[in-house]
């Protein structure tokens, strides 16, 4: 990977990136790739969260961003849970903005299949927006998988999340769990699965698929070389 | 089953419930249980259904719960066809607000792809209720095939109902064709689906995939043991 | 094919008929076939067209109709890109209208998972329609695909176009591609999928699948004899 | 249907065709096609099966054969439960050398997820016989269900089998249901599932699932129009 | 789970049964069941196996049927890694013989699409013997998954394992892995898979799925009440 | 792709390579990796192949190979169209020892569901090779398609070839062609297959789904990075 990348890591909700991919991202940046940030949902002040909840997580987004060094955050300030609610047009126009404007090569989505819709909702807006006819930047096309929502979804029709691409994040997994703790909301203590154990339990075994000591796994959408 | 279980049958439509596990539900009530039923849909006044009708049909669900003794029935209300037009995260919270109340050990649920679109809805709405993080004491999530939906479902790309869980109602089948007549609007004459005939039909049948004179069946969707 | 059938091709938006099953109709015309055609979306003067780009659609269509010597024409008028937003309930009674009017014995849909959501919504409702209870006329429902828009589709989870139908439209394709010419704005020069050289490679290799010089195919969702 | 066709049942075990498609069959010859059997398996005699129990199988052959009119019975004669130990390749060579002789242009198999090894070996050597650069003559294949080996298959990996074509036999399952008793040692009563019991069943579900009395399902694996 | 039941794990090779379900034959060991073990393959002579190898194996399966209690080991002796070359109908008799020796209610088997062929042959033969017209003793039949082999299932084709059935086995987990180490030559140092980092972090993450500390996953093949 | 890569393409028989993946490996070529050819069968001299015959094709495979400039042609010689008949761990075990001559990072396989059963037993085999325990040199393996058998594949089941890598070839698809004519006796006439009409055609498709003039289509089996 001696080009420079762009990179757009697009989460439903804030930690999905880093619950997904953000050993990845790490990486990335490291190896010198500039990383955006494209954050779908908010909490919405009329969908009644307490207003020093929704400061909070202002911070929370503040200070992820500053410790990945991303070199963008793009928030859509959708209502959270409630994508299912917005114009498939409008969610794809509001995507298709942002990829215009940050002009990616390498993209990564949550899960179809994940329990919660907004996932669904997210994937099948970013999927019309890189699906081939336009956005000839946008190469690369992941899939990535959210614990407490990839391994929920109920479904009993066999789509399930199957990986054939794993990233060794080995030297990054500490630095994720850090991260992951500035969620102080989102993440709880074991057998929740958002926590540091679950979190390290799964790089252990996505690693030892792939022959090293802590992994991220994904699937393939789209690959253009 | 020597403890006692709390079972909650949820029906999109009345009469998905006899359908898909009416004889299950009586096994239930003769081995002791507590089962509720949740009605999700109703015929809107504003839906133009004429008065008698609607009347006619509180009638029929008072009766059906009293033949079934039922512990409780808990209805929804929701414009009947018009799922996709409630809020999913409206439809989350007025399920999960049952099962909060309820606190069923057991949940039955529509296949998640039946022809009719408010069975889809249901099942989404129920998955995301029971997905984990949530209610620890629903420990059974199973999935019914309702006639006249589950096998309507066109899809060409292979989910099919294909259930893995027989439950022997031979002793029962003929109660459930009893309360299934309660249902006069519903049900017709073969080779209409939703008949006494192919209610038997397909309960001979799935008898004898499970060794036994009528059975009925279900995709297990989440069981904790 | 001695008995005469009618026919009706239901496009989500104009030039889906004719990418998908336009060498079919003409063959069904040939054979003296009725013809008919539902035409699901239009630019709706509220979503922004600029009047002269509504009007040339209207003369396309209008052209293509007599191109191909149709029965009839039937527009919906929905909001294109937005049937999400139509109630499934209201495009059902549409659809549904068309068929109590139109009698069909064979109905060409989209695929259910091509890239485009209005093609699954238009799926969804016309699988209600047929789905057996109902028109005992429509006896055979075939899927057909749509270039720039089947392969398209993304999820990556399996349910992908397999045909399992081919017709033979070697004595029809010219006449298709001079049909597809007419929607001057919706064809591109290749690599766009919607070129004639892409309409061409695709039926010479849906006819090497069929042993004939080209062919279209087709999923079959359901027919009865 | 004005032309006149010819067909071929290929059978693994005989009463698979009359189980899977013995109304269709009827049918075609009440229609005046010319119907050819073509049947896999036989009791080989180092298989260690009572002579007598042989010479049985041999006598319902005939009276079968004679039942249905059948143009001619084809008999591989290779030892049945034991296909896999059949070289693929010499598999495919006899079923392929029936096809030069017959001519079909419409062939009736298993279908490839059935419980016995046989019925998959069948499909597997018939499918790559037809599989479209030879012979051209065949021009629909169709897989056929078998009560006690369909439904019993048992991958729980969604491949079930899911029927897109139904054949109105109403007029028909008296006398497929008198054939079927002609098997009298593969028959047996209900619950067992090879039963007359089940045959009358199963032809009454899918009927309702088609609109009519009584009909048998498929899966349309491959047709060229 | 009041009645006492008869258990049969099928285990490929000498520590599938420890790696697919050993916390869950504990806990019903613990509950008073009897459970019996059924080890396909070993290692032949005529392999080229070195004596002392084999030796050590056998004192393994000793040792390992004492920690667990079992009621009965039973030892086909199929040449390992060599099952493909079995006859089907041969692999058929000799499971069958041991479910007619044992006569189990529930029997546990390893998945379909392991990586490793033995497993699939296994499967099918099981598969086979209980497919519901023959034994009615066994009403419940589980698989099971095996650390280094059902992730390393690389088929691109969706048929991975999702499991539906959660065995809580957070009292059982430390055994378990003593058990584990008795096998000295198939479990090696993380990130190799079959180590006791891995078979610790699934637990995690299979409990963080069913809300508790430790779990073992299962897929309900076919289960009968 | 900077760093120097070592390819291996396994072909089931030659030309496979070619078809499914030749414009990619003339790409590694010009990009200055090793590229290793392995083809598993040939015309074995008891299954009856004319002198001549074999004779032709030793030729065939010599030119092709210095046509590509592979550094290493690798041939099984096991008999064409009876893989089925030889040992699956013969097969992995042959497949495996030239993994481990040639140390390859890149394999490209023919898919799994290729009507051919020989493209079947290859996958399996290589499949078995790479699953992770082992070679931690082989980073990347594709799966390619084949004209005449990718598109041939009938099991009515859903697990299609559906891509998700792409390759540009447009500067290579008239030498993928100048060397696919190389095979006389495997190239035909349009609308056979395997026909350089069916090669272009199918490239502009692949191309079209990749914004290029002309690609060739893969699925990610497993990468690691």
């Amino acid at each position: 990977m001696n080009t420079k990348h762009t990179i757009l890591a697009i989460a439903p909700h804030p930690d999905d990136e880093t619950l997904g991919c953000g050993g990845t991202l790490l990486r990335h940046r490291a190896e010198g790739d500039d990383v955006h940030w494209l954050i779908v949902t908010a909490m919405a002040p009329d969908q009644g969260f307490p207003p020093e909840r929704v400061e909070a997580r202002r911070r929370e987004v503040r200070e992820v961003a500053r410790a990945y060094g991303f070199a963008g955050t793009h928030e859509l300030g959708l209502p959270t849970t409630r994508l299912d609610r917005v114009p498939r047009a409008d969610l794809v126009e509001a995507v298709g903005a942002v990829l215009r404007r940050v002009v990616p090569d390498t993209v990564y989505l949550p899960f179809r299949h994940d329990a919660h819709s907004d996932h669904a909702a997210v994937f099948d807006a970013a999927a019309a927006c890189v699906k081939g006819l336009r956005p000839p930047h946008v190469r690369r096309v992941y899939a990535y998988e959210t614990l407490s929502e990839t391994e929920f979804g109920l479904r009993p029709d066999g789509a399930g999340f199957r990986p054939n691409l794993f990233v060794d994040i080995g030297a990054r997994l500490d630095e994720k769990v850090r991260i992951l703790r500035l969620y102080a909301g989102e993440v709880a203590t074991f057998p929740f699965p958002r926590s540091e154990e679950c979190v390290r339990a799964q790089a252990m075994l996505r690693g030892s698929q792939a022959g090293c000591a802590a992994a991220e796994a994904f699937m393939v959408v789209r690959e253009v070389r």
